[in-house]
């Protein structure tokens, strides 16, 4: 931990030759301080209202005692300064809490506590009864101190002080009185500053937020018999009061702008569509109501185009929900960057354009753009305005599909200058890849993050994973969000674990994780076929779809349970507060997460075909509970009264494969 | 981490208005590298002949390969350069072995592994079974790309082979032979540097070694009747030989310098001397033989002086060990600096030095210095100059008391500066405080710490602290020397166990840590009592003592067979190779330590009264033994044929505490 010394040795050089001694030094040393990423080269991440627990272990010789503090800058300048007792073990400790969007500072200093050792010390001579002839001695030298500090800072009443401490007032000597003006003047002998580090403060609804996706053109109530019909943004802004009603807090629409002509893919990701086929909203640039051509920042003609755009966010507004979009950077063969930009793309030596390729396989349909082209920082700044033009629209939320396959330097430049604007940002990067380029993404700024969550499986993986994330380095900067499915990802597990998975893993991400999302349509309704892989058949991608958006055998009634508990309860709407128990059983996976006066004990059975029961331990007086307290199933609905540490529960897959107890003090 | 980015946007800007865009990026990240000590801030700490290994986490966007490199700096300067291939998920490796004394540094470089890349993806299109058109067209590409290459580097056979590529010839384009030439000419698109981190190579001895401690006035034979005799350096180098055939590298002495006379302390701390009492070593400063006054660069007269001291010296040379001197940097009240220098004492008021106190205690018999004097360049540079005065001497090996009591600033600048000169020089930290305040001291400059190894008794006690010193960030710079027993500290544990937990602890100190020391003379005859706290009853810090250096039935037999399989088993020779197994038994201590052609299995039982036995679990194959194997019990001498996972182990504490079983192939 590199420090700044203070003392110099120019007096006592004065008459001793040039030597290697140290020029610079200070009797105290910054040994450890937390939290932090990387040395501070990257920001940690908190949001508002989210204390940050500062520990600065501070070392000195001998038995001095160390004073430090804790100095806070906000991003508007404003500095707030707390000091920092020792908590043990030389863990100089405080907490600040962010009330601001943006990046703040933070940065500790220590010294010596000059003063406060000596009282300390001759409270325990005069205890311990010492000479009176010692004691005189040991108050004349105080007051040598502090008459000198009294003078340097001109603190007349400290000057005061300092004379009847040298007249022998003992009483006075051992005062929080005189400590107190002996602080304010101070010198502070030895200070040092660590360095300052950076706290990212995003929006609550980044740590706490439940996602609902679904593709806008399968809007459409299915009938028997008919196939569904392409639906606009108007019909599914008729689906937004039901969402929001369900508790969700985020709608993710994919991509919404003119799809593709060439190359367009079919049913299935058939590589060539039939005539009259939607094709994949990921194929962006396509023609518009004019006969135009637009890209990302056009709506698709048959969503409606832009106007119905505009009234879907004001029905969102409405409602109480934001709107994610899916902003994906590449572009149909169609968009009109091809013609106007070709310099933004990679030519083969013949003139055309390169394809996306994974050689030997071939993505004709999708061109990348050349992030190294010449023409880059044209080409970065318009990306950027791809940004700024959905958020003069209203637009606050972004889901970036592949960030990895973009330079890290491109993301940090353009969420940075986006934020430095629009500090209510929120980015989630949509990168399932190995664990170093999705924590660099995290880091660079994402402040929402896709997890491995999907694969993990067993109670015991999915245990080791929370902890990697909420417990370990990561949990300082990564902000992870569970999704049980995805247009791309359907686990296997899930085709075959029906009903009683979907609800167990549906429960699982939304009380272990403060963020969740599903992809609302297939889940609720529990659509499961097998044999197609990880993906789903019939997949929305490349089809227009029809659900039976209000039937009341749909996981919807529950899903309105978990969020409206998830909402009564801020045990659930932080990640690092979880705590696992031992249940014994494999299948069975068991949490605690609590704060000050919430407490949510989560029990989960991942086996959907046999019902599992265990004894669940776990020491209520280490959550604030006393040995009798309530345990009310605020999904089953039952209420128990509970005492001590062991606890049984059983759960039948057929029943309800999850309990989440409220508990509460008897 | 940061990052050195070498692209700009220089041409680019030419024709675009300036604005917020990077002016210097690289599509290439580094997101972790291991191993360092504070990013950098403290050394990692090795030794002569210990592996470093280099772990760089570089990413990058997309599938395009990363090429990495180590480059290394000895201490003269010399750079060495290795390759570093991707191990898994993005973690580039490579190692470097230290051949010399002294601070080396290492640094990592990666950037785009272009031409490799292209080749990698180009044989896929070849065995995809491409279009010859698209072919043709691709190696065109890497024509293009490898001509401007060979230009700038001017590598005409790279010109060459450019040509040959362009005009179709896939052999070649596919070839190693073209990689070499095209990475000899590589202009390194997107060239990233770590920080340069240091790396602190200590002697041999600083990692392996054996200690024992004995007081040299001491070391005369015990006779039944009669009073034990002070001796001289003389009379304790004819202990030498005995403690080198032991098997011991390094014999440590308690000052050496004359003792203070007034307040001397008399036998068991008594706080008064009566007549003739030797008083503690610690009080340093005293008569000399001519009447005048020594101190730290003196030798006590009734050791036999300075000249005895230089015999003792030349005798350990002659058996093969080092000594190791106890700097203590304290004084008498004798002692000449105080009446030279009283500006490097504290005064009280009325003049007087002030003696050591830890209020209300006092003691009288020690002046600490004041390291904060306004004399304090001259009074380090003194102190400095005691180490420099037993170096001329031929030490070595240096025993630091209560270091940190003294300034971190202080030693970090008083080692650096001798190791400047003096490489070979190793620093036992003998500080047994809180952990930041033990790791402050290793950080900056101390290449052996104690530990807390004494005070962990039970297994788990054991195996947790073991984990946490070899296993965790400490084992990166904390070099530990484990103690089963000190002047200062004979554990009551220890005191009760009597010779089954000595030897129980004894060779768990020397196998599981390889640098170890013991108090020899009580230790190994099984001194015990009770009732005294923590501290050894008759203690030799106070009182002249006498052993029957000779017994038989003393435990340096076995200390000779243990020192003896610790110098002939690699594995032994090194602390962060260690494995914990299950025993399933409270009392039974089991671990497997292991190098390339070296292993050793031991199991120890820390029940001094019961036998107890065990099922001890482990795979042979993790330590590349096949599944029949020999374990020779190079302790007790047993040759057991083992085959599988399983095996059965019985310590009874009344034959032997301990199996050090030596494992071998079939």
């Amino acid at each position: 931990m590199p420090i700044t010394p203070l003392r110099t040795e120019t007096d006592a050089l004065a008459h001793n030759p040039p030597s290697p001694a140290p020029q610079l030094w200070s009797r105290v040393v910054l040994s450890t301080l937390t939290p932090q990423v990387d040395a501070g080269r990257w920001p940690i991440r908190r949001s508002v209202g989210e204390p940050v627990e500062v520990v600065a272990g501070f070392v000195t010789d001998g038995h001095d005692r160390i004073k430090a503090e804790l100095v806070v800058t906000a991003p508007d300048g404003t500095q707030s300064t707390y000091p920092m007792p020792l908590r043990y073990n030389d863990e100089y400790v405080a907490s600040f809490t962010p009330d601001a969007l943006g990046i703040w500072t933070y940065q500790v200093r220590g010294w010596l506590d000059v003063f406060g050792t000596w009282q300390e010390q001759f409270e325990r001579r005069v205890t311990g009864g010492e000479s009176n002839a010692l004691l005189a001695s040991e108050l004349e030298e105080a007051a040598d101190v502090l008459a000198g500090w009294a003078k340097q800072a001109k603190h007349t009443e400290l000057g005061n002080k300092a004379k009847r401490v040298r007249n022998g007032d003992r009483e006075l000597a051992l005062s929080e009185e005189l400590r107190e003006a002996a602080d304010a003047a101070d010198p502070r002998s030895g200070l040092i500053e660590s360095h300052v580090f950076p706290c990212e403060v995003d929006p609550e609804l980044a740590r706490f937020a439940a996602w609902y996706e679904f593709f806008p053109r399968s809007s459409g109530e299915a009938v028997d018999g008919q196939p569904p019909q392409h639906t606009t943004l108007d019909d599914a802004a008729e689906r937004l009061p039901l969402i929001a009603q369900r508790g969700f807090d985020i709608v993710y629409l994919p991509p919404v702008h003119p799809i593709g002509e060439q190359f367009r893919k079919g049913k299935d990701n058939s590589p060539t569509a039939t005539e009259g086929e939607p094709g994949s909203p990921w194929a962006i640039g396509g023609k518009l109501e004019d006969g135009t051509w637009g890209g990302h920042k056009s709506v698709h003609p048959e969503l409606g185009g832009m106007a119905a755009f505009e009234r879907f966010v004001a029905k969102a507004d409405e409602v109480g929900v934001k709107v994610a979009l899916d902003i994906a950077f590449q572009t149909s063969p169609d968009h009109p960057y091809v013609t106007e930009h070709p310099e933004w793309f990679r030519a083969r030596p013949d003139g055309t354009i390169r394809y996306a390729e994974n050689p030997p396989k071939k993505y004709q349909d999708v061109y990348p753009f050349d992030f190294e082209s010449k023409e880059w920082p044209l080409l970065w700044r318009e990306l950027r305005s791809v940004f700024e033009f959905w958020i003069e629209k209203g637009v606050t939320v972004f889901r970036v599909d592949n960030p990895h396959t973009k330079p890290y330097a491109f993301w940090e430049w353009c969420l940075r200058t986006l934020k430095a604007d629009h500090p209510e940002l929120i980015f989630l990067a949509e990168a399932f890849s190995r664990p170093r380029v999705m924590q660099t993404l995290a880091k660079i700024g994402f402040n929402n993050s896709y997890t491995y969550f999907t694969w993990r499986n067993t109670a015991a993986e999915i245990q080791e994973y929370a902890i990697e994330l909420f417990d370990g380095p990561m949990a300082e900067y990564y902000r992870p969000n569970f999704w049980p499915n995805t247009p791309d990802i359907f686990h296997e597990e899930l085709q075959h674990g029906g009903r009683p998975l979907h609800i167990a893993r549906y429960v699982i991400a939304a009380t272990l994780s403060p963020t969740y999302g599903i992809y609302g349509p297939p889940y609720e309704h529990v659509y499961t076929h097998k044999g197609a892989k990880e993906e789903y058949l019939g997949n929305e991608k490349y089809e227009v779809r029809a659900w039976n958006w209000n039937d009341p055998n749909s996981l919807q009634p529950l899903m309105l349970r978990v969020n409206t508990i998830r909402k009564a309860n801020p045990a659930l709407q932080f990640g690092r507060n979880v705590q696992f128990l031992e249940t014994g059983n494999e299948h069975l996976l068991a949490y605690v997460k609590h704060t000050d006066d919430s407490r949510v004990l989560v029990v989960v059975n991942l086996d959907p075909h046999n019902a599992q029961e265990a004894w669940i331990t776990f020491d209520p007086a280490t959550i604030g509970l006393p040995y009798h307290f309530i345990a009310r199933d605020a999904l089953g609905g039952e209420t128990y009264h509970w005492e001590g540490r062991q606890h049984f529960v059983r759960l039948d897959p057929q029943v309800l494969p999850a309990h989440v107890f409220v508990l509460s003090p008897q």
